[in-house]
């Protein structure tokens, strides 16, 4: 009898916690294997102070279910980089840990720099002949590991952002005047969650008109250009943003704010590239203009979970699971696509070496109109992913979060 | 036989459309007096245009259920004020225009500047013995109007902001390093939603910790002795502020941000009071400091409109039409709370000319410690407005919002 132990790393997403529930849920159901069932507290650099908890004796039922809605990463997280060299001290010190709690199955649900820590310790006890099984559970709303259809992570917050630049849309076209709103988006070098702007669009010439991503090079004239051009067509604009834009030297567009301006101490005024661009647009086209920043909304809102997303982000946990039992190690979960409608996946496995430290961008075929809009391609990429609405448990008017005690 | 119309005035919120629904379906329901029922196109402005609408022949069944959940404002908005002067040329021609139009009933939604539309509309009537029924359906996320328990807009508003700080907090808390994240929350001299923050607060000493309201004078070099004292007893904390915020001599705090960055035209460069409190803690605490604006996602977020807000807001609409019917004129629509529990409300009127130009701001006495919390006498009064979660009819993994052809 061995015990299993998950944590979580990376920045926290809107479904990771699906993820955890899955692993718990699988893990509880196979008594005869599984004794324990311990979940890292902030990751792999907690768990080196031995802050871990017992995951079947100290988290209620009732939080047990909310764990699908409630966002944030439930038993914390950490941006932890294991050392590169395998003959650093800090390894020992872990399988030595592992060994004196008994873990025979460690999970670790993340992104890339997660991935690069499962692939270290998996290396580690390849080479230790360890028999502990390593896994990794794929999270990122950015969408950019490598073999994998999606992330999970990546649909709800696409549905965040859909749904959001429509609503700002609406919000945006009440006057009968002339505007220009700027949404900026997560993404620095993938564009994926700022593609999803296009989803919001109903109808030809419908918002948001123009989006640029980080895949394609960001030239400022032409941009006003772009939108001198967009207003004499249209009253009020919705213009879509990664945070990520750079220039064809690819400095950042929201360095170029951090030059222009200094606090009351000399410091660099540090904005986003929507601030920045709100500025040069009224400055240059003396329009109406404002400039949103999603900013962390758009990946821990619980009312715009995809059930879609949450299904499938608890299904890589249990799939994570029944692979390590069988015997997998080194590996992390991937979602495989059926060719042709209806939309279906199933879970596959991957070398976790492939992916980690790996980043996949947007094709740029799906990138048109002169890097200002998205292709139907990625429409019907993304658009299975945002489907269906998570029932959410309330309390007192609010979503019933689940708490770490 | 006498025709209605009705026109949407002001900033959009989550439910005005909902008033908009309830003056619809009310107004088609009295066909015995109400012929047809017209809708301003961008208000007072757009008449004046002869924009209007037939909203029986021109408003689908299907758009005329999704009005309830569609945020914005269906049928356009204005920021038009009418001269003060009742003898200029504007009103003969305004009353013309009805009277081509055999208005027998005018409807505004809308907040402070859009009653005082009512009033002068109104006045003008008495004075020329016109028997068309000028009525205002109150409407603002500020709940600023006097004279009424609350306004329709501010429920969802407050549920929006609520349930982002809380999960604003959650995604805050995930490292297990210190950090502080402000929330800009919109409110420019009233804090009633900068105060609904405070229902997010789970347990004592859950975030948020401290709260700033316009009600009260904000000091900065206070604000950063409360900062460094909370952090000695909590890692992450949120800190809410509203946008209003200003120093004893009326300053708002957004100004000190613009005086002291320029852009590479030697322009002042904008930004929000959040991100300029961002820039101090940084510079005088060293510690990881963020900043997040709600900006517009507050007042037209379809996911967090509350059921109580939305059925509210069209009851108001309705109540509107049977009090017009009933010969009532230059009122505004207003809720009366019943004392005890459980919560509820009954419409009244009131006059208008006591409403408009007029703001009612939060109860000193309701905000406590110093200034930077917010008591439970709040917490009672908006509990309520938040309950219920209104269904929303999706389509495509999006809400099916109406739009006007």
């Amino acid at each position: 009898m061995k015990n299993l132990i998950v944590g979580q790393s990376g920045g926290p997403t809107a479904v990771i916690n699906s993820s955890l529930f899955g692993v718990i849920k699988e893990g509880l159901q196979h008594k005869d294997k599984i004794d324990h069932v311990y979940g890292m507290i902030n990751g792999i650099e907690g768990f080196l102070k031995d802050h871990y908890m017992d995951l079947e004796t100290d988290v209620s039922q009732e939080a047990l279910q909310s764990l699908r809605i409630t966002p944030g990463a439930f038993l914390g997280s950490c941006r932890y980089k294991l050392p590169e060299d395998l003959e650093d001290p800090v390894y020992p010190e872990l399988f030595k840990k592992f060994k004196a709690l008994k873990i025979g199955y460690f999970f670790y649900i993340g992104g890339n720099d997660s991935m690069d820590t499962v692939s270290k310790l998996s290396r580690y006890a390849a080479k230790h002949k360890s028999t502990i099984r390593i896994l990794g559970i794929p999270k990122t709303i950015d969408n950019d590991l490598v073999h994998t259809d999606h992330t999970p992570g990546f649909g709800s917050a696409a549905k965040y952002v859909a749904s959001s630049v429509c609503e700002i849309g609406i919000d945006a076209s009440v006057y009968d005047t002339k505007s220009v709103t700027i949404v900026e988006i997560m993404g620095r070098h993938a564009g994926w969650l700022t593609a999803a702007g296009v989803l919001a669009r109903k109808f030809e010439e419908d918002n948001p008109v123009l989006i640029y991503l980080p895949e394609v090079s960001f030239d400022q004239n032409l941009f006003l250009e772009q939108i001198k051009k967009a207003l004499e067509k249209k009253n009020n604009l919705v213009v879509c943003i990664s945070e990520g834009i750079h220039d064809k030297d690819g400095k950042f567009i929201c360095e170029y704010a951090s030059e222009v301006g200094t606090d009351n101490f000399g410091h660099k005024m540090l904005t986003g590239s929507g601030k920045y661009l709100e500025n040069l647009v009224k400055e240059h086209l003396g329009v109406k203009v404002r400039s949103v920043e999603l900013n962390v909304n758009q990946r821990c809102s619980t009312f715009t979970q995809s059930l879609t997303d949450a299904r499938e982000a608890a299904t890589a946990g249990s799939y994570a699971v029944t692979a390590a039992l069988d015997g997998e190690t080194g590996k992390m979960i991937a979602f495989n696509r059926s060719a042709g409608t209806p939309y279906d996946i199933s879970c596959g496995l991957v070398d976790v070496n492939e992916v980690c430290n790996k980043e996949k961008t947007v094709p740029l075929e799906w990138i048109i109109n002169d890097g200002t809009d998205i292709s139907t391609d990625f429409i019907n990429y993304a658009l299975p992913l945002i489907q269906g609405n998570s029932a959410i448990p309330m309390k007192n008017g609010l979503p019933n979060y689940a708490y770490r005690k």
